[in-house]
């Protein structure tokens, strides 16, 4: 008999899910629909900055693959349709078409819950006027573009300071707007170390952009409709258009409601073959709970990369296969204009809530032997276990060719490497690639000398 | 009463032993003493070829450390003197001063002995007229280079189509030459797989280099003098210089030659503290043994790297620390114009002479984003032990930010990590740095899948 499995969540880890299902398993031994609430499957979210800013001029660039090419694979996708409720007891789904009204019901066997994420949207007064935009979702790129297109709107401001919040900042200066980040805490880029966060701070005001910490923001003013200002408790920020990344949540609502168990983090909670509790149920992506290799806790990290692997996992185990998603450290990277910032692992703030002692070490290095043209700044920060000299996390920044250097971080990371052997590790050396001490090896050098004189104290 | 410790070789090894040593002990508790035979200390050996090629204008950026600087901080540096003989016994060394012609013994109590590498130089009939020049040490790229800044040479030919080789054809492409790259074997860069070295051939030839395979130099003749051609068993091709970059071997000549162990590799046989078998006298950098942690066997790796370590570690040991070097994996890396060649472990063969069955997947990608600008094209190719799935090697041609990927492997292959976890590595992504999967990560995945269906046909 055809078994059935449904999907509910177009993008990543949804159609990377049916995807991998699908190679495995021929459509008459298992039948595959996938519900997207939105117009577009299987694109590059992380893309969205770089199709505002103009860098990638065409939005189907960011499409991995269309609905269409789905279909022709055999998975029944169905665009503009939302799922209202999930039955795990009668294995149904309620199902509301959003273009036609209809409203009907789904069975399932197995069910895939790949919802994504979902913006923290604090309810401000005035934040449903025009011009305020989350950035989420392939169709909000596809709006602020069109926006940006037709109102040639000359004050831009971005309310948050993350990854999504730097990179449309640089999206915004690309697109010849005075540009502003609001950001509520003391520097943006809360996830790195605030030494190494106020280089980003001040990189970002060199680059342009005008940068205001510690504010909060109160709320928006508009004229005729339009957005005309963010509101802070100190000030009033004229805007022509404002773009808010305050960062995400897994969105679990139908799956809360429908009684599939959420994990301490907030996420939906999975086992290493992405299985919920629930037989036949498996989530993966942004919805879906990770365990943080090095915190040892379960985490919500939202992240493309994360949600192709994890999709992919569910449906080599759907498809009969045997798979496993073994966790992450906590590995970002992003860049703002020429500036390259990367982090891995735990940051200071975080090793301590992980219960550990650490020191850390920085060092100032270049990309290239120093003599070579082209050696760009690099600076490399790692957190280290004291008496252990465990890697615990390491922060970059620097400029071309800096950040990919966090790979390799991550990987002892994951390894649970000493400093001690990571000073020593056979990377990749000639004068147009690397100092004859890559930065990554002076970096864990010094933390190694920091660990034995720290040990040597003790004695 | 005051030590001695005499260094001979006053370049990467040698100087990091002594600089190491010297920051721990004091000259009143530490005499040191360093011969050299050329006339620099501390030099980049890597960046002969971007002076030759004026990509680095100055011979003076390409020291590190001048002689100066080191009796500076206590280093008591003789240069354009040769040691030509070690007593163990009575622990002194006969030295000669190559400028006054004086001979004189100088005692020890500690030896470290940095005698680099020596070129492999068959005696081939003309091989000493001008014009011909091994690539080893400073002075001779300071010789090439002053030869064509002041003949102006048209047709340059490289004999031995390795790491110098291939850089050196570079370096005579951006002075304007003809120019012909020699190789004795079927391809350049014999340290890959004929597979990735084909490639690499094919780029050579792309960019304007000559290069003619299976072709064994005979000898050379010349004009007045003056090299006019290299003459191979089925050529005769003109040649206004020649660079000989066949290769180069542990110059034990005089470690040998007083007692000191010489082991399987041909170089100096060291214990991870990088002491030879004789008490106080340690050995570093290209003349050294080092333990190839894949091949599990020592192996001769001529690299300012791990010179650099090794000799701080020697250094470290001989100023009362503990420190150990724990190998290499065998990572090379170069580049060809736009061209990035690397490699780190074993190729084929070597994964062969292991004594190992393995499998290979090679995979195309781009080393960011496709749709985004500035993506490059990357081959990724591993060698994967069958059954186990442990990574065994891996080769990476491709352009600009390819190569350095090869470090991740690296660090995979140090930790004996399986392609199976590999494939789930937490490796740093956003649209600029690369595709949503990484190109190493693919390559894993593809290796994984191959071993998997390896096993189910063994079932």
């Amino acid at each position: 008999m055809t078994e059935r499995l449904v999907v509910i969540g177009g993008d990543a880890a949804g159609m990377s899910a049916a995807s991998q299902a699908r190679r495995r398993r021929t459509p008459t031994d298992l039948e595959i629909v996938a519900f997207e609430r939105g117009r577009f499957t299987s694109y590059s979210a992380c893309g969205i900055p770089y199709f505002v800013g103009d860098v990638v001029p065409e939005v189907d660039a960011l499409i991995v693959r269309s609905p269409e090419e789905h279909r022709r694979r055999g998975i029944d996708v169905r665009l503009r349709t939302e799922v209202s409720a999930i039955d795990l007891d009668k294995r149904t789904l309620a199902v509301h078409d959003l273009e036609s009204g209809t409203k009907y019901h789904e069975p399932f066997d197995q069910l895939v819950v790949a919802t994504g994420a979902e913006p923290v949207l604090p309810a401000l007064p005035g934040a449903d006027v025009t011009g305020i935009h989350g950035v989420q979702v392939l169709d909000d790129g596809v709006a602020i573009r069109t926006e940006i297109d037709e109102t040639n709107p000359r004050r831009g401001v971005v309310v948050g300071g993350g990854y999504i919040g730097l990179e449309m900042a640089e999206a915004m200066l690309q697109r010849g707007m005075d540009v502003t980040l609001v950001e509520g805490e003391s520097h943006p880029m809360s996830t790195l170390d605030p030494d190494i966060a106020s280089l980003v701070t001040e990189a970002l005001i060199e680059r342009g952009i005008k940068v205001m910490t510690d504010e909060k923001v109160a709320g928006f003013e508009d004229r005729d409709g339009n957005v005309a200002a963010v509101v802070t408790e100190n000030s009033v920020i004229p805007a022509d258009i404002v773009l808010l990344g305050l960062g995400v949540r897994p969105n679990v609502t139908l799956a809360e409601s429908a009684g599939i168990t959420i994990g301490a983090s907030g996420g939906i909670a999975v086992n290493r073959r992405m299985q919920t509790e629930h037989e036949g149920v498996w989530a993966a992506g942004d919805c879906a709970e990770k365990f943080h290799r090095i915190a040892q806790a379960p985490v919500s990290i939202p992240l493309g990369t994360h949600a192709n692997k994890e999709g992919r996992v569910a449906g080599t185990n759907i498809g009969g296969g045997y798979a496993t998603f073994p966790g992450v450290v906590g590995t970002a990277v992003t860049k703002v204009c020429d500036l390259e910032i990367a982090r891995t692992g735990l940051n200071e703030t975080e090793a301590t809530e992980a219960g550990t002692e650490w020191l850390t070490a920085t060092v100032d290095s270049t990309t290239r032997a120093g003599y070579f043209p082209g050696a760009e700044p690099i600076k490399v920060k790692v957190v280290v276990e004291k008496r252990s000299g465990r890697l615990l996390g390491a922060q970059i920044v620097g400029r071309e060719d800096a950040a990919k250097r966090i790979d390799v971080l991550s990987a002892a990371l994951w390894n649970e490497m000493l400093v001690h052997e990571i000073q020593h590790l056979d990377l990749a050396y000639a004068p147009p690639f690397a100092p004859v001490w890559d930065p990554v090896l002076i970096a864990a050098r010094k933390a190694a000398d920091e660990v034995e004189e720290t040990l040597a104290e003790c004695r």
